[in-house]
């Protein structure tokens, strides 16, 4: 950890201080936004019971109770955090190692497991390759903004927030890189954005059995709150012209906002950052995928932190 | 460039030179795929004319015919390389940025542009999203080994090989990724792997325009090949007990070989491997998907190599 750390705890952290701050493109224009997430707590007595006193933000919930894939639903049932209603399974696709845990795992766990024909299951399959299983569960609980914010054992926190990231694939793919880098959580938005779809959840690989996942209904609201408590608000946007290797930060507490594909960070969100980076384009195309980008800002963070497996 | 590069040029690279060797897992059940590899050159004469002097391998082409998405199409018109038959395009989407660079590019080219409805569109396509944009062109043409294992500019060659990853969308992810990362070429193999199916060429994202990309009968035989002429050869696996932080040869000429999902490396090629390394995991979930290890990896070398977006 860094002797630099305890200094900023509890403080906001000072604007552009971890690095020349790239100005914020465009101007106006996202005031509509900007008053809708303010709303949501106007003219309300104390929110004692959280869900009713936000009617405005009109959670939708974050989804997730449609597990398919063979990682998916074996950490599903390894992590035994969430009641899973019924297991069903190829009756012709036993001799895969993983399809057996599974059966041992639904056992253990008195989950009903129902076998089918492979053309059974897919039909109830919602995504191209359910791989031989899929499972019903209660939906995954969104976390409290202010858990992913704890330390995890010596690591200072790091949290990954998305802006706008909408392809499932791509969210997926986010959330299984940040529970390997060992992020502290996710932060994902209520609009705007994919939630845990059936292919998010399969791409996630289990990574939403383990990961708190806050869902916000306005992300500068949030990083607002984050930067309250004393973590970095880093930008990744293909656009920016400081390179990750600007970073100074890594291994300090941080969230790591990442951009939608394509259009990148929103004015309101990068003006919000301490800094905003890209990753260097060595080669003749524009941008890598966010999901790489995300890959390749992660383990650059743990590489900051010395961080080994454990 | 490393001082020591030179040293080994010509040569094939000391067997676990490159840091702690991974010993081989497992020991026989891979004599048929080892057999089949060998047999392509057994009990021939002079191969001046490789195609025809390996009928066993029977090469089916890259694909990369069909290229569906707005950025592989715009990178198909700007890099001119192929014959492009005709662009179809969705009457009702031109405002987008893109597909208005994409009509001027086809202008240019003098490539025929169709405007269609956006049923027929999605009619023609072949992957879930075209994005608005479909083009047929000339297939890709695989590159012959020894053109991906020349130097780019100053930095030394660094080449892609996959060992089975038969995602498309996975493949297309890694060959993006190669390209923005400065890899002088991927190596595809005609049996096992995914090859340039729409949705590959659509994840790839216009890389395939600019990476040469050489398509071989057996990996071990080529990347016996690259040994030869001064690449190291590096595994990427999520079982290696060596971490990414071991490699000390990222400056240096190599070939960064992808194990397929799920099963990782095979066998016979893990044993052509100078050294194996993992991806350090620091959550619960067991490993990254290949795509993403591949960015974080690519992008590891990349800076190891010094290399600054020119």
């Amino acid at each position: 950890m860094s002797a630099a750390r305890g200094r900023r705890r509890g403080a906001p952290p000072p604007r552009g201080g971890g690095g020349a701050r790239t100005p914020a493109r465009g101007g106006g224009g996202q005031q509509r936004r900007a008053g809708s997430t303010n709303r949501s707590r106007s003219g309300r007595g104390p929110a004692d019971r959280e869900q009713s006193a936000r009617p405005q933000s009109r959670p939708r919930g974050l989804g997730g109770d449609h597990v398919e894939g063979r990682q998916a639903v074996r950490e599903l049932l390894r992590a035994g955090k969430r009641r899973v209603h019924e297991v069903l399974i190829c009756e012709d696709a036993h001799s895969a190692a993983t399809l057996a845990e599974i059966v041992d795992l639904a056992g253990d766990r008195r989950v009903p497991l129902r076998e089918v024909t492979r053309r059974k299951l897919d039909e109830a399959a919602l995504t191209a390759a359910p791989q031989g299983v899929i499972a019903k569960a209660a939906a995954v609980q969104p976390a409290p903004l202010e858990e992913l914010a704890k330390p995890k054992g010596n690591a200072p926190p790091l949290v990954v927030a998305t802006d706008g990231v909408t392809d499932p694939g791509n969210l997926g793919a986010i959330l299984r890189t940040a529970e390997v880098a060992g992020a502290t959580g996710v932060v994902l938005t209520s609009h705007r954005s994919a939630n845990l779809t059936p292919a998010a959840v399969k791409a996630a690989a289990g990574a939403i059995e383990y990961l708190p996942i806050a869902l916000v209904g306005g992300l500068p609201a949030a990083l607002a709150k984050l930067r309250d408590g004393g973590l970095w608000a880093i930008g990744l946007d293909g656009h920016a012209p400081d390179g990750l290797e600007s970073l100074r930060v890594g291994d300090e507490p941080l969230v790591l906002v990442l951009g939608a594909e394509g259009r990148g960070l929103s004015t309101l969100v990068e003006r919000r950052c301490d800094q905003v980076v890209s990753i260097p384009v060595l080669g003749r195309i524009e941008s890598l995928n966010v999901a790489a980008a995300a890959a390749v800002a992660l383990f650059d963070i743990a590489r900051a932190r010395g961080q080994q497996p454990g």
